[in-house]
């Protein structure tokens, strides 16, 4: 299937774009002398991350237990799911780790002594950590419930304690580089804090951190022993507008058909809404909600839109985009437009396939 | 399935519920003197469409060409697309309109001009006005436009013009019952002024219309032809804060596991994010966003809480609530709670499947 193809709201995945942020990725990792456990919950398909094996990748990170059985049936082996035990699912979980290496997160006295009753085969345990993003984890300083959790892991032979986990969530709300910098590295001093105290008892104790705005930015990464960013794979408008990659860095666009123009409100309407791109947004400049920049194919170049021309508004089929009128020349009913998501991570997931600019069909978790 | 065998986040539905809502509605309709043409863009699946069949609805409405396919597949024979026509997928909608009675939506002369080339088969045609909502759609004044439109159809024996189709959707942002009704009823003002002008020609001419707000709470719809409801069959959170509904005619809740607690903060933590319930909300009474209420199941009964506990944040897999303390004692980690959604068309959109209370599963357009 090519371009001209397309009839229906299309993710569109750009390879070679994709590549090159995973190398760099890759390459920064291994410069600052961390693991690299890419998280995969951004594209959710075992073709792309098969494209992360070339930059030895071998450990990766998913979200949750049917993730993590997914990409284990495409033969990744060593697998944390970052996202906290969730119980119920207790047997699935048995079943998967007696196949492959896999890690849960605990963040509850709760989960660490259901799973001391549960988990018949080696499991690696993180516990998860609060650094303050305030979503889920235990405070750092928070000790006695730590070491409450470390005692109740020991009772089970099959559950191995890897160490500290944290996810810095707060540096997507920073307004520039040096929030984003200082949310980190307070979240690695606080990391690295309860390293030096455990390590006594576990030398191989290990931080694990890891979002796409700080390992983007960031070359080192001080005691960590591994980083975990995923939206980095396709970056969005979320990310462009943080400053932490270029708008040539986003390797994902939704193709969308036009089927109604309004010039006398500078409005177009295209099939492509919130069960496409989802309904995540950014704050556009001027105050209001910003779902997604607009793209067009101009003498079969690619013409990213200035930034008064964006996708405005969401319903469930329709997007409403505020189009100049200087570009009603342009575009059409019945002709395509691209957008560049505001969230990647969302749209991709709401995709059943993805379609890359080099005519390939991307199978996902959803297909 | 039953729901205490719930492991993941699961979109439950209670039959009894939509089955009353159905008649309720179909009822209406019938005293109103109006054709009950039920949008299915709601619940998506083959066999709660089933279910209108018990009322004497044989003619539904969808929002995709898709969506039209997989129901004609399902039996249904008369189908309204209501949604600007799709050019691109234009040899699909031969093909439907060759095996059921399909109308579409024409609302500007680009595609009106393309169905008078393209269409081979008998098919209906409704010209989209906007009664106000401003999202597509000709203004009823326009004429000009709506003269040339059905000259251009006329050029092509297969198209059959049907009438005037409107989606008032600013009732969905109306204050209280007297705005829905001054919206609505200013709607069929203006679409009896076309029907009254264009019924000289086309004695046939019809007005179609329907919105869950205005529907449920009127009786009478003018010189409506057809109504065209389509959430009333679940209702949500978005309908309740209307006043459209009440809580108890809600059909459909999103059952998650919590996976933590922070007594601290007086929140807890689910398995079911934005990929879940998707991102949309209502505006709590403080102003805060609000993406569902919380039930809980106390001594085998379903307990609603106040409206001081709901769903505060959502990130993809992460829904954080806000549940007061003196709840802490009746959940915990591994538990279920059941989430009223903010808005279940796009809630139910996201599921795979459904679970009915009787512990049915029903398939979707999705399965």
């Amino acid at each position: 299937m090519t371009l001209n193809e397309i009839i229906r709201p299309t993710f569109l995945v750009d390879k070679q774009i994709c590549i090159n942020n995973i190398e760099r990725m890759a390459q920064k990792a291994k410069m600052a002398n961390v693991r690299f456990r890419p998280h995969f919950k951004t594209h959710q398909s075992a073709q792309i991350g098969d494209w992360f094996r070339d930059f030895g990748v071998s450990a990766i990170t998913v979200s949750s237990v049917e993730m993590a059985a997914y990409f284990a049936k495409n033969g990744w082996l060593d697998i944390t799911i970052a996202f906290p035990v969730n119980l119920p699912e207790i047997n699935k979980i048995n079943h998967l780790s007696s196949e492959i290496n896999l890690n849960l997160l605990v963040e509850n006295i709760e989960a660490a002594t259901a799973l001391k009753e549960a988990i018949t085969h080696k499991t690696g345990v993180y516990i998860k950590i609060d650094t303050g993003y305030r979503r889920t984890g235990l405070a750092y300083s928070n000790m006695e419930s730590i070491d409450k959790i470390i005692f109740i892991l020991k009772k089970n032979n099959s559950l191995i304690f890897r160490g500290f986990l944290s996810h810095t969530g707060h540096t997507y709300t920073a307004r520039n580089h040096s929030e984003i910098v200082a949310r980190l590295n307070d979240a690695l001093v606080k990391l690295r804090t309860l390293k030096d105290f455990y390590s006594n008892i576990f030398p191989d104790v290990e931080i694990s951190i890891g979002d796409t705005p700080s390992c983007s930015i960031l070359n080192q990464f001080q005691d960590a022993d591994e980083i975990r960013p995923g939206n980095f794979v396709f970056y969005d408008l979320t990310m462009y507008n943080l400053g932490v990659c270029r708008l040539k860095d986003i390797a994902v666009k939704l193709v969308c058909p036009v089927v109604a123009r309004h010039l006398e409100r500078s409005e177009m309407v295209i099939y492509g809404g919130a069960i496409h791109l989802s309904k995540d947004y950014v704050v556009h400049r001027k105050g209001f909600k910003d779902f997604g920049r607009i793209v067009i194919r101009k003498n079969g170049e690619s013409v990213v839109l200035t930034d008064d021309n964006y996708v405005s508004k969401i319903s469930q089929e329709h997007g409403t985009l505020k189009v100049m009128p200087e570009y009603f020349i342009d575009i059409h009913v019945g002709g395509l437009v691209e957008i560049i998501p505001a969230h990647s991570c969302l749209t991709a997931q709401q995709a059943r396939y993805y379609l890359t600019t080099d005519g390939e069909m991307l199978k996902t978790l959803n297909s």
